[in-house]
């Protein structure tokens, strides 16, 4: 799922998920957090669901159908590489308008080959799916994989460094530049319509100790709190360290949301050393941005001053 | 998934899916039943997902919330009822209108209250969840299970008898009733708001050798012929012997969809003690209502007079 429902972060979403998985007392566990996990035999399952509405996640004038069946697919891959998890398949449910005219069953097609690119890409396969009739386009993604070191959020210690691959920005400059009617750069078009979830990230981290790992979908200042949140930590990040995309200043970087990368908690033995080993695993640079330490909330800097870190995403803000 | 995107029924959905999933091609496998089966170290999984949509599947002047959320869940654990499957947990995509004044954060919370009711009644739990703005309600339900002895739709024999579970013309009788504006009586309440998935009934014959088994989504005549596509049987179904809820009609009933009784093939050796049986343990009547015989497609009698077969329920007839 997009935000952790039981974890103490802020926002309209937040009370009515919290209000939601209070009622179901029982019949709930192991919610808060990107996946469920769950114990069969000698393995660990992880699953998440992610949905994906047309005007709220996504445009069918910004984005071609396939890539929107891939980014959807991401979207929810990514709630596995942020357990540490290997993909094994997608359950897709598609919403797809009725015939006037229009050529929606080849949309419906192109979605599909949208989602079975994505889960290639990443060794997962397409289990199975639904079909209907909606307004508008709706792609809804379950995800199974297999934890074999399953990572909680829960796991950061003070002490721990933070750190993020890869870097923030991409995704929010490519809606700012979508909203403005101007066209993405190619680099751009990838980096939005094309996110590659950070599976092989995940597992790498997980091997080498990682305690807590989230993924950035609500941007990182909202993460940061989540994980801070769950561990019962205080997470203290420098914003002059975030690694941004080109163009984009710190303070954007880490507001922008739907980057998909990861937030690591790493033991404080965790150097550059093991950072350019990651680099050399995955092709992605593994930055640290800061610490956690005991106390609670998110401490943002900027070169040594405090500042107050920038707001999330929320699909249902507070009245 | 309501129906098997790989068989060979007719209707605008089917050719629309047999399109998407051809496209899939390497990435899709065991595609073509109820639910997709996953195996596991030891341990076969069952997983399917179920799109339900306020307008298509539902209206929320019909239902309250609570039975919304019970509705569609109860229609993915069909899915592995018909599997012969044991659930394990369900994982929940929640559409929301935002709120105008009206009280959609109750609703949602009403919604996963049934989803978790639905769930606790054959022992599964919520595993997690996505929440996102929507125009209209959607709730969209993936379930997980473990299969000790699959069941396919595609394992029936020349020879083998059919027989269904409980009673049939319900949920069609219910939907007539409220589309003509008049209130439900009580146990027509029960039937259409709270259906029960058939999860023992699928064990108990997954255990008693059942060779193919359906779950009555779409109408018995629609799910007979899916079945006799996948098995390369004819099934032969004598109407009369359609076990019919009080005031249906046979033929009403053997095209009434949304039922989530199973239809199984039987060894021919499987006669009325063990139905008596099966009785005893479910609580369920198990009707024989035909035989698969040599050829193909579905062969309908009435008192021995060959009939049309009712058709099935599309969500995208052909134009």
């Amino acid at each position: 799922m997009r935000r952790g429902p039981l974890a103490l972060g802020p926002g309209g979403e937040f009370d009515r998920l919290r209000a939601i998985f209070a009622r179901l007392g029982a019949a709930a566990r192991d919610l808060g957090d990107d996946a469920a996990l769950v114990r069969l035999g000698g393995t660990t399952l992880a699953v998440s669901i992610d949905l994906s509405l047309e005007g709220v996640h996504f445009r069918t004038d910004w984005l071609s159908f396939k890539d929107i069946g891939w980014r959807a697919t991401a979207a929810a891959l990514s709630d596995l590489a942020a357990e540490g998890a290997r993909p094994i398949g997608v359950l897709v449910a598609l919403g797809i308008p009725s015939d006037d005219g229009r050529r929606t069953t080849d949309d419906a097609v192109d979605i599909m080959a949208g989602v079975g690119a994505a889960a290639r890409s990443v060794g997962a396969r397409v289990l199975g799916g639904d079909l209907a009739r909606s307004p508008r386009y709706l792609v809804d993604v379950c995800v199974l994989g297999i934890a074999e070191r399953p990572v909680r959020r829960s796991g950061a210690r003070p002490g721990d460094g933070l750190w993020v691959t890869g870097r923030l920005g991409g995704a929010g400059l490519a809606l700012a530049t979508l909203r403005g009617g101007r066209r993405l750069p190619r680099a751009l078009v990838r980096r939005f319509a094309r996110p590659a979830p950070r599976i092989a990230a995940g597992r790498w981290l997980a091997r080498r100790g990682a305690r807590a790992l989230i993924d950035i979908s609500d941007g990182l200042a909202g993460e940061a709190g989540q994980l801070a949140a769950a561990s019962a930590v205080r997470a203290e990040i420098a914003l002059e360290r975030v690694p941004c995309w080109p163009g984009v200043t710190p303070r954007a970087a880490a507001r922008s949301g739907e980057e998909y990368e990861l937030l690591a908690a790493l033991p404080r033995r965790f150097g550059e050393r093991d950072a350019r080993a990651f680099r050399r695993a995955t092709g992605l640079a593994l930055t640290r941005i800061g610490a956690c330490t005991v106390g609670h909330g998110l401490r943002m800097t900027d070169h040594g001053r405090r500042i107050t870190p920038p707001p999330g995403f929320d699909h249902f803000p507070a009245r």
